[in-house]
């Protein structure tokens, strides 16, 4: 039987035709697409709306700076404007935005410089900024203003944008030429010192007002910006968080308020995390991609786009570690012609190529293309945030994910139990996440870092560890990975994809730290230990003295003889620790 | 002192001006994007590959299948051809494609016709089989074929596609007009049961080659299917996983093996899941977006975009629920001219009609959109696929997040302990979970599907549950999310983001499930507390007749009544249950 299947159309309410369908075919702007799903970008909820808005602003700020070889110096001020919205404006002393770029760099997504090459940068996508724009201009309707100066340009340019979301471009509402402001940093309010006002010679400022709500804790941008600053101890960081006092707040609900024209103003002091460190951490270097972490059809058009003219120079220039001698070695276990046009090579051809390019054996991706933190520097910028009485630190050597470079580096601190209010002894240890030196604050259970951390047998190291969870104790644990591409689980760059070369090289830096402590903790036992029995030597001995003393007519003088010795010898036999 | 800071240029390898950046700033294509992020859309591992592309062109058919009115028919052919690469096939009886929207849909992300509407379906995004395609582009350098015929089209169209990633624009590589194949299902394997063969009059067939691994369990494709079968019963499904022999796999690895040319063939047979609903679900309608649900920027955007004349008529036809009685009240209410020309609204004057449409008192949105399984539908597919002692499901009532109508269902199978081999009386339950009936197999722990299930206290309805855990005991939980707009955590859509209205009503619906389970587990307790006691009464009855017998010196008859009577009298007391 041959048996053919329809519905009965009297059920159906409206019955489509193919043609019909392709009536209804339509592109869909990647500006809507996020525009519709703005939690992948880390625009669920208000407050964290927020976090990631000051997040991708520092990031860039940050990038450019060490692009353009300045120690960053970020300002980060955040003004309550009405009972949900806030005013949110960050200004670094960057190399400034060519003003032709301005709009494309903040009104539309996809659009950057970091995405199509391999070199740790903290911005990968092209979408963060943007995004953030985007979000206000969805929830007050409001514009993206732009400040900036270059170097050489003779005056800042002061631009307002939109991004049109139906096809993903800039809308310019505002253009002016204007002088720099050589002041950002306002005075303080009456009765707090004055503070020096600081100025850029160049840089860029932007201002993006949003639904927003300003909460402490945790996930607060406070709490980014804290941690910002122990990842990035070469920062210089002013913020000030200015709320409205409830009932102004109410009164005024969505309206821009202005302490000079008689509004209320919402209030809050400036803060600075002072720079530990004065100088710049290593550049990382750019590097090309590595052919055992290429797929075939990555190859195949790599040869398409290649400017060399043989297949042997396309080899050796387009990819990492292909030396001459290796392209040619590559080309004869291919069965292909070393002076071949690589851009005509036919599917087959590249498919033995891939397979020679797997087979052959290359030195590892080069790794000056990554720029950790550095053992000492985790411990500094630790020791200056967190109180504790034990630090350590480990940086990994490189290795490779999926042909992607990548470090690893793990720290800890150990405060003395009761000594360090945050961190109790029977909570959770703390754990600070960064990757390319961004604090990560949300979706730590989805992290290959918390696995790798629950992973490892604390019990080993003297931590109490329920099953599968973080071990207890008054502890914080720094991790951070440095990688060309970091392999995040979605658009707003929160965790870390489970990529099983990741974990174990986080599990063997936690490992060498937890020995560390091991070791700490067990002298620290010991000490304890120690010091109990001296205790009960000083508790004991007087007694014992005065006992033998009526017993053998002692005087005082020989007393107290027979306490000093009976100590030393004591405390010898038991306390050589 | 006004203070300047900028590196010493010396340390810096290379150093940036704001010119040299801005020559660097490219657009990224939103193909390069996911190219480079593959993992965001379900192409992370082989094994995961091979599901999501199975997924993404059942959902296609399915959609389009419902939405022109036939009963779905589909196959799903999967060869391994290689070591670690598969043909991908899958046909459907739906309305084909019309020719020149063949390359956009395949082979272009960001493309097609659900993803502006607000009406319930499987398909949101306009990513999903263009992602497929594009894997199996990188992965083995392959193309898509497509092949498609409308009712009313002479012939079919054979159309080869690859994505040009640069441009995210679809690459034709070969075009042919053929005769429809009458009769797709191949004959049995030797020794098998000959089947009839089926044909389509209609439908379009794709074929994706990738890189991928077949292992059987829970994240299978096999899986995958036989829970796209329970929640779709109106679904005929057949499919054939040929795997080749290992031998085979490895000496053949990497290249196409054909039965017919000498190379060995994969083996494997066709199965069926049988359609047990002869009908389709209830179509849903198309709804407007309801005000209480749309954002300022929207609200702004849709007054520009409006086709209607006055602010009045716009509100009412541009949104569900807005009668035009509503519509005036609400332009009084933000003191606008309900005349005015939509179009020219200014920002001011829209955030007063903003609030004055979070103010205004409107109908709940209409919830037709919506087609659930069904609570007699949900237990006939469990029944179907789950041999268990006690069925039940709960359908409940629309409700509304974000402006979007949702509606939830949930379903449960208890087994008797040991009775299905499965389930284990010690093993935490099974859960299955769907969005728009299509099962979500992965990310269950990022899930607001998962996290209902915790949140509920099982103990109440007589399982065990470990803190913080799903409870143990020898069941399978279905839960399904149907709405017009599924918030999921990532573009490959495998988990529910924890919107709290979603929560609470899976919490209810689960509730109302646990209290069935709850008298079905104590009704069954009594009865093996009942069963217990018989059986005492039953061993001990006789011996103490037996004792009556010889103090009352009793004869057989009388024994025998005395028994009967205590027996009575005793189940009578205890076993009134």
């Amino acid at each position: 039987m041959t048996k053919t299947t329809e519905g009965s159309p009297k059920k159906v309410q409206r019955v489509e035709t193919a043609e019909s369908m392709a009536q209804k075919q339509r592109e869909i702007s990647v500006s809507e697409f996020f525009l519709k799903n703005r939690h992948l970008l880390g625009f669920d909820s208000p407050r964290k709306a927020l976090m990631t808005t000051v997040k991708e602003a520092v990031d860039n700020s940050l990038d450019a700076c060490e692009e353009a070889g300045i120690l960053p110096e970020i300002s980060v001020e955040i003004q309550q404007t009405g009972d949900n919205r806030f005013r949110v404006g960050i200004t670094d002393n960057g190399p400034g935005i060519v003003k032709n770029q301005i709009p494309k760099i903040f009104a539309k997504l996809l659009y950057g410089s970091k995405f199509h090459r391999l070199r740790m940068s903290r911005g990968q996508q092209g979408i963060g900024i943007s995004a953030a724009g985007m979000y206000g201009q969805l929830t007050t309707g409001s514009t993206t203003v732009i400040l900036s100066k270059t170097k050489n340009g003779p005056k800042a340019h002061r631009i307002g944008v939109q991004i049109d979301t139906r096809a993903n471009k800039p809308t310019i509402l505002a253009e002016e030429e204007i002088e720099w402001l050589p002041t950002f940093y306002p005075a303080q309010p009456d009765g707090a010192a004055p503070v020096e006002p600081v100025s850029f010679k160049h840089g860029t400022c932007v201002t993006i007002e949003m639904e927003a709500a300003y909460i402490r804790g945790r996930l607060s941008v406070d709490e980014y910006l804290k941690q910002c600053a122990i990842a990035n101890p070469h920062l210089q960081l002013h913020y000030r968080i200015a709320v409205l006092k409830k009932e102004n707040a109410k009164a005024d609900n969505g309206k821009e308020t202005e302490g000079a024209n008689g509004a209320p103003a919402a209030e809050g002091n400036w803060n600075t995390f002072q720079r530990a460190v004065h100088h710049l951490p290593k550049a990382p270097a750019e590097i090309k991609p590595h052919p055992h972490g290429v797929e075939l059809g990555i190859l195949m058009q790599m040869l398409k786009d290649t400017h060399a003219r043989t297949l042997r120079s396309a080899l050796s220039q387009d990819f990492s570690r292909v030396s001459d001698r290796a392209a040619l070695e590559i080309c004869e276990k291919a069965g292909l012609n070393p002076k071949a046009n690589p851009t005509r090579i036919a599917h087959q051809e590249s498919e033995a190529l891939f397979k020679a390019l797997g087979e052959t054996k290359l030195m590892r991706p080069p790794t000056d293309c990554l720029s950790p933190i550095g053992e000492e520097q985790i411990i500094a910028g630790l020791k200056k945030e967190i109180q504790a009485d034990f630090y350590t630190a480990v940086t990994r050597e490189p290795e490779v994910y999926r042909g992607n470079p990548f470090q690893v580096e793990v720290g800890l601190a150990y405060a003395k139990p009761g000594e360090n209010q945050d961190l109790g002894a029977d909570d959770p240890v703390r754990v600070l996440r960064f990757a390319n030196r961004v604090p990560l604050l949300y979706m730590a259970g989805a992290c290959a870092m918390s696995r790798a951390i629950t992973g490892v047998n604390w019990k080993a190291y003297g931590l109490a560890q329920p099953k599968d969870a973080v071990p207890v104790g008054p502890m914080v644990i720094l991790l951070h990975i440095a990688s060309v591409w970091v392999p995040f689980t979605s658009e707003s760059k929160e965790a870390i994809a489970h990529y099983a070369e990741i974990i174990k090289e986080f599990t063997y830096g936690l490992q060498e730290c937890g020995r560390q402590l091991s070791v700490y903790l067990s002298r620290r036992h010991r000490q304890a230990e120690a010091d109990r029995k001296r205790s009960y030597i000083e508790m004991y001995i007087p007694h014992l003295a005065l006992g033998l003393r009526e017993i053998l007519a002692l005087n005082d003088k020989q007393e107290q003889a027979v306490v000093t010795k009976l100590s030393d010898m004591l405390e010898r036999t038991h306390l050589d620790v």
